[in-house]
């Protein structure tokens, strides 16, 4: 544990207390580790604010409700998550906090009595806002996966739980060439558009639903731009994110077109413009989804640009808006 | 972390070391615990043997190689168990490992460089065996559940992972009164034959798989017999316990008939018996599921002996068999 970097440097939150990253750890009893019994979120701080704060603390409590255990995520959340900051002397940052169900006796059924393991993670991300920088470094490269989204007969689709095999599944079949193993290949006639090089993975796996719908990506939802109308899947299988919702509602106060609903892969072949959203990516626009490039475009740009305002606005700005 | 019991006396092997259950932690860094990206076996020894170790290992590297890591398991993993058992003076316990895909850059994609995480838990079990007790204190009460089992496409349903919410959720759904959701009730006519009094949970909530036919336990796999045939449902959405595995084999040397297939929960209110199948219930008589009473029975109780003659002949005998 001993061989990490930055170690010395990076300060967690654990259990109530500010502690030294090598010092951060959970009992290996924690149901966390166990089963992956805990929910998280992955929140971003700008100039020392966390954006949509209160959306991220009500869905992580949201979350723990599906859990059964509504009560597990403490009061003071929000301090602990300015401790963090503090301690790294860090203003803008990637912030994940994690509610675990913590040690319970050995049984699968969880106790009604829940001591749960609350931990802050931080680091350091670029500012943010108009004069921000993105940290991606290019227009996402999308390639569909046969890893489909579990129904939410399997997992509630808005829970944001440590059970993240689905989305790393999805990621392995890019790392390890799953482009023989496409979710068009699997579902219609195979092609031979994705012959992208090993040297170069995709930065995005497309998830599809069991129906064969496009549902999201490992870590992100999709958009995409059709004569002129903003479409998305629309909730069902998909984990709705706080970025989506906040670029929707950007997208109705431009009085943009917007559409949620069912789609199949082939309906994004004739996309005008696609983009991928997520807390840390914010708007990403996508240059290729399996070879076929689309790229961003007018609509991309105008709510990339309103979100970053957005931030501005509510973060760095002087009086919050 | 300082509250649980007899940490003092408990010994875990975390890592390559032995180390006291209070000092066995995991950072919070570990993919084990951020995702739940980890391979684990539930075994069982019995007078110091592992019963069916190398089906076990063997599972775990499978699991391993499905999650991306097929290296992952150490060589000596069979020697970390036995130093942990020495270290809590046990021969009869509950034995479970875990490897994970350890710490790794803060990336959802894994890195291909895995130096896993490796964790020997412990516990006290009475003996098994001709002379053995069950560990268990009657036969299961079973209650179908809402939330079904994963598809293939979503979770390979051979990999033994630590994202274990699917079975809590189903359990959960026991604890807190989920009668009213049975899998039945979601499905079919509801009728009201599982008016448990909620002061007495099932033992085991009965998933389905997305197409409505019986799966397996939260931990078990199920059988029953019907008009002489003992039936279990096939491979497909389920985890292909070992247990069912030694059950199979016995009933073919018994030369019971045996059939693996599709079954609904309709297909079971006529069972003559039926058990529940895991490493530490071994086999496990169902006294009712939904309401509708069965109970074990010849078949079951034969089965029940082999597995024990088994034990005894391979674990507490002088020669291995």
């Amino acid at each position: 544990m001993s061989d990490r970097v930055d170690d010395e440097e990076t300060y967690y939150h654990v259990d109530g207390e500010v502690v030294a990253r090598a010092d951060a750890t959970v009992s290996v009893d924690d149901r966390g580790f166990r089963y992956g019994d805990a929910a998280f979120e992955t929140c971003r701080a700008y100039g020392g604010t966390v954006f949509r704060w209160e959306r991220h603390r009500e869905r992580l409590r949201e979350t723990c409700e599906t859990l059964g255990m509504a009560d597990a995520v403490p009061g003071d959340l929000a301090a602990r998550v300015d401790e963090t900051l503090a301690a790294n002397d860090l203003a803008d940052a990637y912030v994940r906090v994690s509610v675990s169900r913590g040690v319970q006796p050995g049984k699968l059924t969880p106790a009604r009595e829940v001591d749960p393991t609350v931990v802050v993670y931080v680091s350091p991300l670029p500012r943010g806002g108009v004069d921000g920088e993105p940290v991606w470094d290019d227009a996402a490269v999308v390639q569909s996966v046969a890893t489909r989204r579990p129904p939410e007969s399997v997992l509630p689709p808005g829970a944001k739980t440590h059970n993240y095999l689905n989305g790393i599944l999805a990621r392995l079949e890019l790392r390890d060439g799953g482009a023989s193993r496409s979710a068009e290949s699997a579902t219609e006639a195979p092609d031979s558009q994705a012959d992208r090089s090993p040297d170069q993975p995709a930065d995005e796996a497309l998830q599809c639903d069991v129906e064969g719908r496009v549902a999201e990506g490992a870590t992100s939802n999709l958009f995409f731009v059709d004569d002129g109308v903003l479409k998305t899947p629309a909730e069902g299988s998909i984990l709705p994110g706080i970025t989506r919702e906040v670029v929707l509602e950007l997208a109705r106060e431009e009085a943009l077109p917007v559409e949620t609903g069912g789609y199949r892969l082939a309906d994004l072949r004739s996309a005008d413009e696609a983009f991928l959203t997520n807390t840390t990516w914010e708007v990403r626009p996508v240059a290729s989804i399996d070879g076929v490039e689309i790229g961003g475009g007018e609509v991309t740009a105008v709510l990339r640009r309103r979100y970053r305002e957005l931030v501005e606005a509510r973060c760095y700005g002087e009086a919050p808006g």
